[in-house]
């Protein structure tokens, strides 16, 4: 519900809190964020970059001020942003007092007016908030937030302050070469750009969670490959189509990850035929997870990430969860242990995910899935079926099907034909 | 901010979604959350627990119906319930519409006047919701709804109608025996009844975000036993009165989780006089891990839990955490993993762990702490700093003056002196 009006900003104002305060490492994640907020406004055109003191500045390079169009792009596409605190289109204009008071005289009652046209009409809540980075401004903080809200309030007493949930918010920020005017805010995803933290590989499946997991890693910074396990012809073709459409919507968030498809048949048959039926389950994962390994090690990434959940399904215990985990020489994170449901499927609406997943398409868990699985595994039992198996032989003869995909041009080979090891080589 | 009047409830409702879900576990967890919500609302008197299809009904025994204080209790107590949803206070009645709107005419107008009294006034938006479990009600949801809302739209016409972000809430359900009416919803905190997942047991030290990743493991139905390490004399006996305090605070939404101190000094002066500087943190947190590894075999835990997240802090790599988790052998789990520093000291703060943790305490972390930590350590590395350790010598003497605590009573005991191996044995 965007009630504010179109104004011609000429500027932007990017904030983000954790990485302020990463001593050394600021210069490169500052670097990082620029380059993902370049990447994903590049409709909007260049963008000429200022850093300043724990704040980028983000100014069009070849017009005046941005377009409608281009604020609204910001306004889709800025809340998925990993690093990015928040953003505000504003007025960049000099760092006087008589500046910015020409900005407030132009567009307050504009903007003003747009907010009480909103129906239902919120609460008239208002804050008036100013920062000053350059102290040798002639008002502290507090004058100059009690000068504009003393002009609010004066044409406007039908509004209160509220500074915690105001409806209303006027911003001012005094850096050291210029001054920002700001009425809106725009969120970010937070945490931390992508490609500072390292790269993963991540279990990737046709559900709703294993896509946000990757989100919630590449939000604190990884970037991410992706592996995802059909069973062909027993499951369809559509579900590589649903998988590579998943990982090009993930790829809007990072740049070039990768996607590879085994097909984990040959093992899923040998335990279908040796093993017992309810551990079924728990078997097939553990394949995924050294499969995941060989492919982890390849692609250099250094942990496993998975979609899995407490609780959420009843074969989701701890006990499983131990079990699968044992066959993992690497590092296993799960982003989404703790989730609830319904927070894992807001953020894939708001990622972008939900849709596609949401497609009704058999995947390899389904494949000779057994009526009873087992919810508290023990690892000894499992180490017993496994003796039935050529756990070795099976892992290469999976590995040997294995294809990798480019989502973003849908470029397919087999891996085993292409030299791989650098981390983001383009097929 | 509450605005509700207090009002003659004779009854709660209980909603909880997802163990609602649970197929044959579904009786054990709502038993759980019965006994969760006996335990914290004891204050309130004797409660009668009705268990109607997929909803709890909770009556007061001797009484007819819930005082003020009561009402303002559970407002306090119960967003912190695991496994709860939701839960109103409201009315309890015939299941017949006379029944119900008569309840509506006694009360809708006192609760509209609050509504309106408030100050900043919310948006004027309302909702009317019917669910009906009975479908032999002579009305559908739809001409429930319908016949309320006209009746209310009519009598206020400026109230709109939102269904989404309603201000003003009036639920009807039909069950089998009885209707229920409220104009309340407090909000539980969601995912499962404490006990229903198994025990773990959770490193917890003096910061903000152990707490906290207990209470996501209890959200998920775990029982959380607790570990911590001090350094005594070079840690103060505050610390142990700090943590002994959180572990009380956690232990408001589990029955008894107990804590175990450690002195982790013998490890700590063997890793200061042998290994290089650089790598302390991280061989102190080996050894943390191989030491909660033995007292979580001994309390049966089924996991470790720590409050790591990626890249709040410059050790906390992805390397780092690979090369720390290889001292343990069992599952580690990282509720707070892609959390945001924002979103931990919001749920600190909602569990009342905030203030404790902000008490400005020394811990064994920062007991010869380097200067300079790695940031991202290799394991061949780390192993051969430890070959100039008795590991094991120094595991079992930091053990030797582990103390366990119960943290509802204080009463301590040296570990070795007790016999453990009951999950919730009283010291």
């Amino acid at each position: 519900m965007i009630w504010q009006p179109f104004l011609p900003y000429n500027a932007l104002i990017v904030r983000y809190n954790e990485i302020g305060t990463k001593g050394r490492n600021r210069l490169a994640f500052e670097e990082a964020l620029g380059e993902s907020l370049q990447r994903v406004l590049s409709p909007v055109g260049k963008l000429k970059i200022l850093n300043e003191h724990g704040r980028l500045f983000l100014l069009p390079e070849y017009k005046q001020h941005f377009t409608a169009e281009d604020i609204q792009l910001m306004r889709d596409v800025l809340p998925t942003v990993p690093g990015l605190s928040s953003l505000s289109p504003g007025f960049y204009t000099e760092p006087t007092l008589e500046a910015i008071e020409a900005v407030m005289v132009q567009w307050f009652d504009t903007v003003f007016e747009a907010f009480m046209a909103q129906s239902p009409r919120p609460a008239l809540t208002y804050a008036m908030r100013a920062r000053r980075a350059d102290k040798k401004f002639p008002m502290t903080t507090d004058e100059l937030e009690r000068y504009f809200a003393k002009q609010i309030i004066s044409a406007h007493p039908e509004l209160s302050i509220d500074l915690k949930k105001a409806n209303l918010l006027v911003e001012v920020e005094i850096r050291y070469h210029q001054a920002f005017i700001s009425f809106e805010r725009i969120y970010g995803a937070g945490g931390l750009p992508v490609g500072t933290a390292g790269g993963v590989l991540a279990l990737l499946s046709g559900g709703f969670d294993s896509p946000v997991a990757c989100f919630q890693m590449m939000r604190r910074g990884c970037s991410v490959d992706y592996v995802t396990f059909h069973s062909e012809p027993y499951t369809p073709p559509e579900y590589i189509h649903k998988i590579t459409s998943i990982a090009r919507q993930l790829n809007n968030y990072q740049p070039r990850g990768r996607l590879v498809a085994v097909n984990l048949l040959p093992a899923q048959k040998e335990i279908r035929d040796k093993c017992r039926s309810r551990y079924r389950t728990i078997l097939y994962r553990r394949f995924m997870l050294r499969i995941a390994n060989r492919l982890a090690k390849l692609f250099g990434s250094k942990a496993i990430v998975t979609g899995e959940n407490l609780g959420q399904v009843a074969s989701q215990t701890l006990d499983n969860m131990a079990v699968i985990e044992n066959a993992s020489d690497m590092l296993v994170l799960r982003p989404l242990l703790t989730f609830e449901k319904l927070e894992t499927v807001a953020i894939a609406e708001k990622i972008g995910t939900f849709n596609i997943s949401a497609q009704n398409i058999p995947d390899s868990c389904t494949v000779f899935a057994p009526d009873d699985p087992a919810t508290s595994a023990r690892l000894d039992f499992i180490l017993f079926e496994e003796k039935a198996l050529d756990v070795e032989g099976l892992v290469k003869q999976c590995l040997e099907s294995a294809v990798i995909i480019n989502p973003d041009t849908d470029a397919q080979h087999l891996l085993k034909d292409l030299p791989v090891g650098d981390r983001r080589f383009t097929i």
